[in-house]
């Protein structure tokens, strides 16, 4: 198993890869008050994932790509500039202009803000996508979040711009994710760039 | 209030606009065994229903535009041809083309096959959205079938072709919903062209 990412629980014995599978492992394995997958929900939380490429990350992943590549060894780096690049089909160098970076924020912020919208319908004072309990959707949000203040840095502008937007919703999400992940707060100390 | 779809509900006396608003309405309404928008799944439901222009409608609107054109008053049909083929981009003449028309096909096609995946996730033997019950999904994909038998027939390959698609998914799910909607039983016998 050579796959990212992998749980191995020891209690038990079992190894887990790909994201979705560990959450319903989890679910199932150590039934609690959160239920990430909850019944008859399955289509919906797979349709969300499939939506957040063109919402978030297809925007978000070429300008923090360049930023990536120099935490890797020299070996990996140059795979990594390689593919990925032919991936955006642009150099790193590229994305890099002033107009390109921003045009990719302005998509990743459009996208923000639709997913804003779907959240809206809830009604008021409902943080998670299902309300008042965290699910699926809220775990892939808070780690695209986690992602852009590793990358960025809590005091840059792309994260205060993020952490106004949107009426405050992804700040308020933040917070109210943070108590179920150690790792969150440990970006505090070692969040970069 | 001069918008389509509405309801009058004269044993209440009430009115309601717009499709979301109508479903939550006959969920408080009239509670009973099928809840079209279950508690939680308003920001689901509501990115749905954002997705399937994306996924069916803008690739179907095209196709269909020119017969609905047809069955329209002089002055209705000569407003509906401006509009549209201002928002095409193309006159209905361009899009009856051969190799327009199937590009436009082969886009909903792969449009209901990545739906089909979603739905794939929900397990075995689950005709609709959240499983074992219909909710408001399923009705939104019915009427997009409805939509496109009424505008074909029953004969046309098109039809037949969507009802051998993915497993007989679409199929599956016709049967499934038709006990809820005397329109559709009722397409039977007006059914064209």
């Amino acid at each position: 198993m050579y796959t990212i990412p992998l749980i191995e629980d020891p209690s038990i014995g079992a190894s887990v890869v790909e994201s979705f599978a560990i959450a319903k492992y989890l679910d199932t394995t150590y039934p609690g008050d959160v239920t990430l997958v909850p019944e008859g929900t399955d289509a919906f939380q797979t349709m969300f994932i499939d939506m957040l490429p063109m919402m978030l990350t297809q925007h978000l992943l070429p300008v923090h790509a360049a930023r990536i590549s120099t935490s890797l060894s020299p070996r990996s780096e140059d795979y990594f500039r390689r593919t990925r690049e032919a991936q955006f089909g642009m150099p790193f160098a590229e994305i890099a202009h002033e107009s390109t970076h921003e045009a990719m924020w302005r998509k990743a912020f459009e996208g923000f803000s639709r997913i804003h919208g779907w959240l809206n319908a809830n009604g008021e004072r409902k943080v998670f996508f299902m309300g008042h309990k965290p699910s699926w959707p809220d775990v892939a949000l808070v780690s695209v979040l986690a992602w852009i203040r590793m990358y960025n840095g809590r005091e840059s502008r792309e994260w205060k711009q993020l952490m106004t937007a949107d009426e405050g919703r992804w700040a308020w999400l933040w917070g109210a994710m943070e108590k179920w992940s150690c790792n969150i707060a440990s970006l505090r100390h070692k969040e970069g760039p």
